[in-house]
C-alpha cells in the first residue's frame, strides 16, 4: 500500500493546464497530460457526425455518431485544436488507448442519464445558440429544489421551479406556467443542466422575446421520487428505469403537480396560461397528457417526442376540438423518431388540425432540444 | 479521423459495471475495465491516512495523504474489496498508469472548487454519520438558487437558502436564520454537495434534534458573483481566486445579505435567532463578521477556521460582551491549523471568554466538516 493524493480540502486548480481553450478564432484548443499514453484522442459535437450501418442479426441499426481526432503529444502533453466554431454548447469525451475519460482540467462536466460529459459553450456573437446558453448580465430567476406530495403516486416527489426575475418582489403578478418534461432515464435535474433551461429563459425575457413565466420540471419516472443523490437509497439510473413504460401513471398522476403549483404560487389558472411540452419521452408524455386532458394546456410542444402511431387516433379529435394556441412538432432529420413524427403530421394533415411541424438538421440530441426550448418558449402566452 | 461514440443522448447505463458496490458486510468492492492499463489503484477516504513530510529547500512541509491501493486484474476487469467501513461519505479516485479518471461506472461525482471527485455513502446502522448524510424518508426542506442585490459590492449575487419542511404551509410560522460560510475557492453550491447540509438538516430536524431553521449559504468570494456555470463567464476556479485576502469585503457587504433575507424570508429578527459559522477561510469570516458585528449573532462557529493569531486581540472583548450563546470552535488533530486554533482557544481561556472547544481525529477535510456541521446545528435556537 503505497501513500498519495492528498486528504486534506482539494484547493488547486486542478491540473494547472488549459483544457478546453476557445480561441479568438473560435477554434477550440484541448490538452491532456499523460507521458505514458500510446493514443489519446477526443470525441465530441464539435466534430461533423456520420450516419453508421451496423448489421445485427438480418437487422440493421442505424446510428448517428460523433467524430473522433486524435491528438498529437510532445513531451507527454497531447493537444488537438479544431476549426473555428459556432456559437453553441460542446459536449465531449477524451479517450486514453481507447478508454473515455473527464477532461481532468475542464470542471465543466454534466450527467446526463447515467453517463458523464464535458461541456464547453462558445458565443461567437450576441444572439447566437451559445450567447442564449451562457449566462449574461441580465436579471436573473430563482430556481428551487422542491417537494410535493404525490397522492396519486403515493409518495412525495422533487420538481425543478424556474420563478422569473421580479417573481419575489411583483407580489400582486400572476405568471403563466410551462411545465417542461424530460426524456427517458432523465430526471428533474435535466432540463436545467444539458438543458440550459434557465439562462435561455433569463436571456429571452430580458431581450423582450418570452413572457416572464414559471418553469416546472417534474420528474417524468413515475415509480421514482427524484434525482440520484438526492432521492433515498443512491441508485444508479438506466434505462430500464424507464424504456417503454406506460405514461398513463404520469397522466393520471399530473393533476397532483398541477395542484401543488396552482395553490403554491401565483399563478394564472386558465388554459391558455399553461403550456406542456418535453423531450423523447417527455413529448410522448405531453402528448398523452394533452389527449387526456384536451382543456387544460392551451400549447404543447412535442420535441423530439416518442409518439407511436397508433395515438394518432380519435382522441386527437377533442384535443384539437379544444382549439389549442399551438401545438408545436420539432424533429431533426437524422432522428430515428423523425418516420413517426412525419406520420403524427401526416395524420394531422388529414384530419385538418391545425399543427407548427419543424424540421432541423441532426438527430435525438440535446443540441436540438435547447435549440427547440429556445424557439417554442418565444411563441407561448403571447 | 475515425467515427465513434454515439452523438444520440447518452441513454444507457454507462459501463454495465457496477462500482463501487456495498457489500453485505460493508466492505466496498471497485470494478474497473481496462484491458490496456498496467496499474490501476485507487486511492481514497476509506483506506488509513498517513502524515508525510517533504523537504522543501530548508523547510518541511507536512501533508496528510490519503492511502492508495492496487487493483487486481483478471480479463481486462480490475477489482479491489476493502476491509468492512463505518457509516461515512467517502471520496476516492481511480489512478490508470498513475492518471487520475473518474470511475465510469459511479454516477456519483461531486466537484470541489476545482477536483472532481467520485464519493459513495454507505450507512451501518440509524443514527450513524452515513445515515445523516444519505436522504431518508423523512419530510425535506425546500433549496433555491437565489439572486440578491449587493449594493455594497455593486452586483447581484447568487446564495443557495435551505427553508425547512413546511415553510411554504406554515404561514405564520417564523424561523431562525444559520448563515453557513464555505471554505477558499469554494462557492455558494458547496456545503450543499460535499457538505450534504440539505440532509443533514431534514434528517435532524425529523429526529427533533434540530431546530426547524432557514440555512443561507451565501457566496463567500467577494469579487464573484456566483459559482461557475451560473456566473458570466465559464471561469475556472482557483485557488488565486480568493487565497490570502482580506475578509474585509465580506464583513462590510454582510448586510447586504442579512437585509435581503429579512426583508424576502418570514424569519425572527432578533441576535439570538442568527448563527453564523463557516469552514476554513468562511471560519475565518465567520470570527471576522462577529467581530465586526458584535450584537448580530448569537452563535458564532469556526470549522477548522482559519483565524490568524494577530486577530486574537481587544474587537474580541466586544463579541464578549455580547454573551454570545455559544462561540464554537472545531479543529482536527492533524490540521495545519490546529496551532492557530490552539492560540485562539489559549487567549479566549486566559481572557475568561467562554467558548466550546472540539478536538476531532483528522485534518482539514470535509469530513471533518460534515461532522462539525452536525454537531453545531444541534446546539442552537434552543
Amino acid at each position: 500500500m503505497g501513500f498519495a493524493a492528498s486528504a486534506q480540502q482539494a484547493l488547486g486548480p486542478g491540473t494547472g493546464i488549459v483544457s478546453p481553450e476557445i480561441n479568438p478564432d473560435h477554434s477550440v484548443t484541448f490538452r491532456y497530460y499523460n507521458p505514458k499514453a500510446v493514443t489519446v484522442q477526443v470525441a465530441g459535437e464539435f466534430l461533423p457526425t456520420q450516419t453508421v450501418v451496423q448489421k445485427i442479426g438480418d437487422r440493421e441499426r442505424v446510428t448517428e455518431v460523433e467524430g473522433r481526432v486524435d491528438l498529437v503529444e510532445q513531451n507527454g502533453l497531447w493537444t488537438y485544436t479544431s476549426a473555428p466554431l459556432e456559437g453553441e454548447l460542446y459536449r465531449y469525451t477524451l479517450y486514453v488507448d481507447g478508454q473515455p475519460i473527464m477532461d481532468p482540467s475542464n470542471i465543466y462536466q454534466i450527467r446526463d442519464v447515467a453517463t458523464w460529459t464535458n461541456i464547453f459553450t462558445l458565443s461567437v456573437e450576441k444572439g447566437d445558440k451559445g450567447w442564449y446558453y451562457e449566462v449574461q448580465d441580465v436579471p436573473h430567476g430563482t430556481v428551487s429544489k422542491v417537494w410535493y406530495d404525490s397522492p396519486t403516486l403515493g409518495m412525495k416527489r422533487r420538481l425543478t421551479i424556474y420563478t422569473p426575475p421580479g417573481y419575489e418582489k411583483n407580489t400582486k403578478t400572476k405568471y403563466p406556467v410551462f411545465y417542461l418534461l424530460h426524456g427517458s432515464g432523465g430526471d428533474e435535474d435535466a432540463w436545467m443542466d444539458l438543458g440550459r433551461a434557465t439562462q435561455i429563459l433569463d436571456n429571452l425575457i430580458a431581450e423582450g422575446k418570452a413572457e416572464p413565466m414559471i418553469l416546472v420540471m417534474p420528474n417524468g419516472v413515475y415509480f421514482n421520487q427524484a434525482a440520484p443523490g438526492v432521492a433515498v437509497n443512491m441508485f444508479q439510473p438506466t434505462l430500464t428505469n424507464s424504456r417503454s413504460q406506460s405514461t398513463a401513471e404520469i397522466e393520471e398522476s399530473f393533476p397532483d403537480v398541477i395542484n401543488f403549483i396552482e395553490s403554491s404560487y401565483r399563478v394564472k389558472k386558465d388554459k391558455n396560461s399553461r403550456a406542456v411540452a418535453g423531450l423523447s419521452m417527455g413529448g410522448r408524455q405531453s402528448s398523452a397528457l394533452s389527449r387526456r386532458h384536451p382543456n387544460t394546456f392551451g400549447y404543447v410542444g412535442m420535441f423530439s417526442g416518442v409518439v407511436p402511431p397508433e395515438e394518432n387516433d380519435k382522441a386527437l379529435e377533442a384535443v384539437f376540438a379544444a382549439q389549442p394556441k399551438l401545438y408545436w412538432i420539432g424533429c431533426g432529420k437524422t432522428d430515428g423518431v423523425m418516420a413517426n413524427s412525419l406520420l403524427l403530421k401526416n395524420y394531422c394533415d388529414e384530419m385538418g388540425y391545425p399543427i407548427t411541424f419543424y424540421e432541423s438538421e441532426g438527430g435525438h440530441t440535446w443540441r436540438n432540444w435547447r435549440d427547440y426550448l429556445t424557439i417554442f418558449m418565444q411563441k407561448i402566452f403571447k
